[in-house]
């Protein structure tokens, strides 16, 4: 199956942008009256029909729509973006594949990169939703630093610090239950500093482990995503 | 920490390879009686000191050397190459990383790629277990079709399929157990044919999913890692 996007089309814009025109029209080779699958990225589905297959504006009529299932849990990733961005494009693509609601970068005191493409983020994150067949696409925010990040969680969510610290026993698997609104912090390359960690501390982050294994920054993101989506299915 | 790799350090190989000794005399500017740490991957760690600092071969004396903790579990994947072979190199990384005892990998008869560069993955392999502090290197072997790698798995290793099948609830979370001796199959992108499944289930296999989202090969691959890693955990 293929899968179109156009955020808009419940504010009644029945049309596919110029890329995704192009790619309908020239490359899939679509035509007047074909029926297209299109999502909003906020959870529903649209069956529609072209009326005019223009490679720059591809118009169409709604046929039906559905609404993705509602889901018990929520998870929020908050991880500082690599040296090497493409580890984090990775992450990002993977995430979605596996399910995620809200991914938000901050930059570390110890980050070595402290700059990130949002826009490019975005656009990394409509492929993957895309692919991997889903309606929903997830926030996606920057901060600046991480009490930035952590004074914009809502009281509400289980708040989780992934941190490698021998004399803590606790793993993620074991604190977090299922149907959590629940957020986990993955540090940078160098890790959190204290001041980092005693604040999230303070402001009621539990730290967790995340397995047996030293992991990379990307990686232990998407296993504390992963992780999630186990214990909720 | 930085780990150096001498795979017959066991047998007397008292030195490090070109590459290694490299590294270890240009790039990290050590010396004689410098102190390091080197694994043979075979779940072994040495410390030695240096005896002849040269930039081609490195001598060493050893020093002590201490077993990897013997695992109750045993994680065996079993994966048909992804036609961009970057997406599979990514999966032996992160494979490595979050752990794994052997990676099999097979050309599925849906499988576009039809070749892989097995020196190139020993050679990712052994970087991914270093850079995860790891002393054992996964076993990586090749097998040039389905029936021939499932006529090697051992009898008694417990043996799941991952195949998308929404008539069938199983999940690999549910059906594997911990302290298992166990094979995940992974198919490429066009998945198993009707024939390969056929097969796989008369010899034993179970079929399991991997979560409610489609996911790609090397993803399928990932999570079936981390899925086995959890259980054990």
């Amino acid at each position: 199956m293929q899968l179109f996007y156009q955020p808009d089309i419940m504010k009644g814009s029945h049309f596919l942008t110029e890329e995704e025109s192009k790619h309908c029209i020239k490359v899939l080779r679509h035509s007047v009256g074909d029926t297209l699958d299109v999502v909003d990225g906020s959870g529903a589905k649209f069956k529609v029909r072209i009326t005019e297959a223009h490679a720059k504006k591809t118009l169409f009529d709604v046929i039906s729509h559905q609404r993705k299932e509602e889901l018990p849990y929520y998870i929020h990733i908050g991880i500082a973006p690599t040296k090497q961005i493409e580890r984090t494009e990775w992450f990002l693509e993977k995430a979605i594949e596996i399910g995620v609601d809200e991914i938000s970068f901050f930059f570390g005191r110890h980050s070595e990169r402290k700059n990130i493409n949002l826009e490019r983020m975005q656009k990394k994150a409509v492929s993957a939703m895309k692919q991997s067949l889903k309606y929903q696409l997830p926030i996606i925010k920057l901060y600046q630093d991480l009490p930035s990040l952590i004074s914009h969680v809502p009281e509400k969510q289980s708040k989780y610090i992934g941190y490698v610290d021998f004399d803590n026993p606790l793993q993620l698997k074991e604190a977090a239950q299922a149907k959590e609104n629940s957020i986990v912090l993955i540090g940078p390359e160098g890790d959190f500093n204290e001041e980092e960690l005693k604040l999230a501390l303070s402001k009621g982050f539990k730290k967790v482990g995340l397995g047996q294994s030293r992991l990379r920054t990307e990686t232990a993101g998407l296993v504390a995503c992963h992780t999630l989506n186990l214990i909720n299915s």
